[in-house]
């Protein structure tokens, strides 16, 4: 044990009366909604890179954060995975996920980093082998080394492509190894700063061959797990190939990946594309492309990625009501990617975020749940919807504007709006949350 | 005649030197850029809505305009058709385009409103003989009346469905009469206000299979023009389901429709998606989708589609580029959407703005067209991705990432950056404005 | 009895459990928090211009609402008012606020729009006297008409000034004469669409005189209430000159104001101006000028004043901690500013939406009084800034830059960064929300 | 000589016909406009900041520039300046800013840092006496070192503030020494993250007292330059107390500092505030505190704070005409706040970002000084404000609601609306740019 976290106790369930800013007052693993323990709809999973590797840097400043494993030795490294356990041992969280940066050194090559790499994945293997916590996913960090300030997959230079195939199948052979139960890409640097310099086309034909590439290995190499795009619209890019949900579904369909590749959707990531979270969630529900969840919050006043802890579960309610619509998780998960503020320099503030945002998620999960199990919300949409299960509507469907258009003569159709009650459904959202 | 435009003359080309305000300093139609006269290059079009139908309101306040051409009878419909005819005299305007709505009133049934649309049609076909200006696009108006409050192909009510598969039908009989040389659908209704009320899945489908029936029916009338979909964020919905290029795609891979339909891209659509003008066009060009422009702009500090007319020729620039890099417009055109304000109430306010708009492009056009005869750009473009062009790149491409990586090993591969030059061609684009 | 509302019941108190749609869960007037009915700390008012004579149009579509007072006779706006206070029966509010336009006719000329208004405040006035509810703050409308179109006190022209002074003095005197609490001046159209045609110096100059003849009036007719003014960044106009609470001080300081004019405070223009709600109470409770409240949201993707009724409580306890902190209200209220959809045609919608929003603000009352109560979130603030309590502290406000190096030098001081804990103090908050 | 810039020739006016990358187009030192010499107009000035301590980072990814000056040593700072000034005679720029933490290594004490800041201003000091060169202003770096990351004059620790306050008297002795012209105080830290663990209006008495201090120190040392805040909304904190010019000019009011301090603007600042760079600099300019520019551009699709170089003219237009409105600079310049993108990684992109912003501006300024000259847009203004010039209108001013009332039943008054004529001045524009 190391004796970063000395002193702050496991956290367990208390219920809303406690106090006890150790407790968790709405996470209760065991309890059973809709059928299913509440840790198995949440799959809660910790970010290793804003917890361990992140320094509390900004565009402004520099590292405010002391911890004894900066630095960038194998040594290192594994104190690293040690806290990193330390903490999801007091969380109980099932999950955990990472980028081969955020666990290993750099190496001087790309055998080296590649040793490190594999060297840690041992270790980070034992630790599993001896703890709860295992990987929802891993990844690749391709856009903190300068090698990939203009792209990865999408770089000018085909050489830098070949590091990053080279790089995802290190990583997807990591993943595997560890029974990751999806692998994700995050494409920062696949986009562009100015149009000026680039070839959109030729970038997007790369990239499109790149994702084919690593759904053909993961077939090679029998990786069981879900392949996962991370929509971003901007930021480090001025423009993000991968931008929203429709964006890469687009995408997906021209190389013919719908059926293979999934989403992993940001609550930041949405909200810088304009969008709400709960709609990129249901936007991906509707296209069949929903897989897992980067959970946390961004600041409606700043126009770049907070990365806040989620705090509001009135609103997140509004997304687990759309996860649990869809289905729910398969091999999905909510995962933290959420970082403390660079002045919430404690260990202790490292748990106690990771303590409100899971208690804000349950909450949240429990106001959707009761929200479906009592149906007022999905009756009211069905009653909305009805006229469509009518077979003349469905024959409409089938026929042409011609024969529409005769009809709406013949009938003098003249359709009286009806109210969209949009109020009446916030007023009974907020009876469950 | 009518004597609204009295006093105002017909606007000529008079070069940089004039001070006339009713000249042009830049527009010069005969003038031969890259091999075609700069008329047949910019196709402009006039926009009868803005122009002819809007009274000047915006939410905060009522009509600023007075026109005697303002009221409901099939009379003052006539009387508007002269008048924007006369301006499209004045201006030398190659084109118009308009919404039903903008051109007849109103009917109490479908079957008057569609009577009134034939015999305005009949007019404006007169017209169109007896003048040069001819018809781009024809569209229906599906936002405007209280039916379509809550959608026209995407409503919950079929029958709303059914009006608007009818009034599209219409719309393009119109168009076709008036030899229009595309068909528009811009679905300001088609989105929602809520998530709460609203069945995201079916919408989408129906829009589909709304916009099938209109290729379909585009076929069986033999129509030869384009069809196309403009793309918008929001405004009036919260959310628009043609969001921008993009989502377009996907929307139209998804329901086979990539090869039948195109975009009609608007400035300020483009910005209040989040994206620049150069980028959606240069974007539906990189995926065969690009049709046809709404020029206008947005003002960058507000938040709403403020529809004003473009007056800098240096931004513009770059997206004339992407056009001419795209070959150019086939059946599109360039169309002024975009109105005086509120506060330019006069008939000279009409002329001089479209003055203003059309030098505006002219100027852009012929900076872009220099650039791409010149050729520095596409030659820094072309260098900077060279390394595709080798047989090993194209090889990688065929590749696997085992074998890719395996290569990596073998050669030690670690990709030096190379200055990605963005200032040097800023300046070098400058060069040209 | 208008039959407008009929089949609604009045709405009561119910408590939490209740799953009437027409029953109050959260707002219970009678009840008491630190010390004072409920009733008296949130004084709702509900807003007669989107209530009652908004039409339900948008910049893309026109009226939606059927209201049997819609047009402009005196007769139908008696008809509104009785309505009005059905309503306001019917929920139990204690204020209402309007504008000359909503409530009456415009008239063929000022004089008779004069005779018009003081007829229809006759008639509020015995409405007045028979209901519950009374006057929170009156106003005037200087932004719909096409007159104001280029401002009110700021217009380029003094014809249009000397009106808005004629308007404002008709309706001080009208809300003198309904004992109104308030008088608030919104700006809408003090602002401007383009610099080119702007003197910012002289608007602003006429502006501040404005408000000093207001003031001077107010101490002229011995009106007791408190003069507040509307910041708002933008929309309808480009730009605003009561941009937001830190624009106004600095207008109310140079015209010597600032112990004169207070501020009402929008949530949505709060955001539109790139704040939190809260942060414009706070500021305006630091600076001493904190009034009354518009409340309402704003869409967060929406760049537009979209007016909605508040719907979470979790972030308006922020808003009322504010509020508590700065000691409450005293003439100023919590005014519903907000309206229906456009699509929520009908008369229960009206209700619902006022009921949802009571609930709302009563509920995010209760948890920041008890969070006030509590004193965890003030001691932890005292702690932080304890330091600022020492007499060295205080000293050093007094000295120079000279002494405090000196100082600096010879104690070698070097600050140790200390955690801001700002997760912890969240999750403080989410115990009682 | 170092051999950094090795084969860059200087640059110098070659004209409009040139297409020597290293060479003007437009930026003619010795031309006169408005009988002024061009340099003395623009008054250019190069930031140490962005072209010699900035590695390349951003949120995503670390350095990628390589520097021979990079490193923590005297020798290296030494280094650093001989390039700089290097790049300074390339350019012909009259003047530099810098603040002390680019130009010296930080100590192990406020003892050493000030050692070291005195030793590298008496080495900048040689540097000037040899070189056309001269420092227009200094500045403190109270943002990027962890002791600040709660804020600098506004932290809740006092040892943070006294630190402040020796450290500014430190830089304002250096910026003396050099005669700088200005000294600028920009409060990136000045603050919060969130209200809840904040003191706002202890901060603001804080900042408040500490520029008082400031503006004391300036007179016992005879430091006879301006001294400036440089207003911006956000980023790095989530709010900033400087946000914008109104909010300064509030600020400086309440302290009685409004004719002591002027403002900083800066093009991107302004952006993220939702105002234009002409708007901050017109009010500035009516409110008397215009002082100096950082001129750059900020991305209008990025909602951080971009920093580019300018390079669109027609834009910088309207600043440049606000600026020679207001009369000009005083004390102050334009500083280019600006950098090469992170992917421009070569000596040359330095040079000919450089190039580019300079040209940029001195094409922006000649188009508004001709515009000025010619009078036409002056003479529109005029007319359109005419009205006040009358002694009616004047004394309408001094009269009461009362009397205007009065004379507005009298008269009859009913105001017609007169067009704004915007888009005939935007044209009246474009023929200047």
């Amino acid at each position: 044990m190391t004796d970063f976290f000395k002193g702050i106790p496991v956290v367990t369930y208390e219920g809303e009366a406690s106090t006890n800013e150790y407790a968790f007052r709405h996470y209760n693993p065991d309890e059973v909604i809709l059928g299913k323990r509440m840790e198995d709809h949440l799959r809660f999973a910790v970010a290793y890179w804003h917890s361990f590797a992140w320094p509390g840097g900004d565009p402004f400043g520099g590292q405010t954060f002391d911890r004894p494993w900066f630095g960038d030795s194998m040594d290192l490294a594994r104190l690293k995975a040690d806290v990193a356990f330390e903490m999801f041992d007091i969380l109980g969280a099932p999950f955990y996920c990472f980028h081969d940066a955020d666990a290993r050194p750099e190496g001087a090559s790309f055998a080296e980093s590649t040793r490190n790499l594999e060297e840690i994945v041992d270790y980070l293997g034992e630790k599993q082998a001896t703890h709860k916590t295992q990987l929802l996913w891993g990844t690749a960090n391709m856009f903190s080394h300068r090698r990939w300030m203009s792209g990865a997959a999408t770089n000018p230079d085909p050489e830098v492509y070949a590091y990053a195939a080279a790089t995802v199948k290190a990583n997807m052979d990591a993943t595997k190894k560890l029974g990751g139960q999806n692998y994700v890409l995050w494409g920062g640097r696949e986009g562009y700063e100015t149009l000026l310099n680039t070839d959109l086309k030729a970038e997007r034909a790369h990239a499109g061959r790149f994702l084919q590439q690593v759904v053909e290995y993961k077939y090679k190499i029998g990786f069981t797990g879900t392949i996962l795009i991370e929509p971003k619209p901007q930021e480090p890019s001025k423009h993000q190939y991968d931008y929203d949900v429709a964006t890469v579904y687009g995408f997906l369909k021209d190389f013919g990946l719908e059926g293979e590749v999934k989403t992993n959707i940001e609550q930041g990531h949405a909200i810088l594309a304009g969008h709400s979270f709960e709609h990129e969630i249901a936007l991906a529900s509707a296209l069949g492309i929903f897989g897992s969840i980067d959970m946390n919050r961004n600041d409606y006043q700043s126009g770049w990625d907070t990365d806040q802890f989620p705090n509001n579960h009135a609103e997140k309610a509004l997304a687990f009501y759309e996860i649990l619509r869809a289905g729910g998780y398969t091999t999905g998960g909510t995962n933290f990617d959420a970082k403390v503020r660079r002045q919430s320099l404690d260990a202790e503030d490292l748990i106690l975020a990771h303590v409100g945002g899971m208690d804000t998620c349950a909450r949240a999960l429990k106001a959707a749940a009761k929200m479906l199990e009592d149906g007022h919300m999905e009756a009211a949409r069905a009653t909305r919807y009805a006229g469509w299960q009518t077979s003349a509507a469905q024959a409409m469907l089938e026929g042409s504007l011609e024969t529409i258009a005769a009809d709406v003569m013949a009938r003098n159709v003249n359709p009286e709006p009806v109210s969209g009650r949009q109020e009446r459904l916030e007023n009974l959202w907020n009876r469950y949350v």
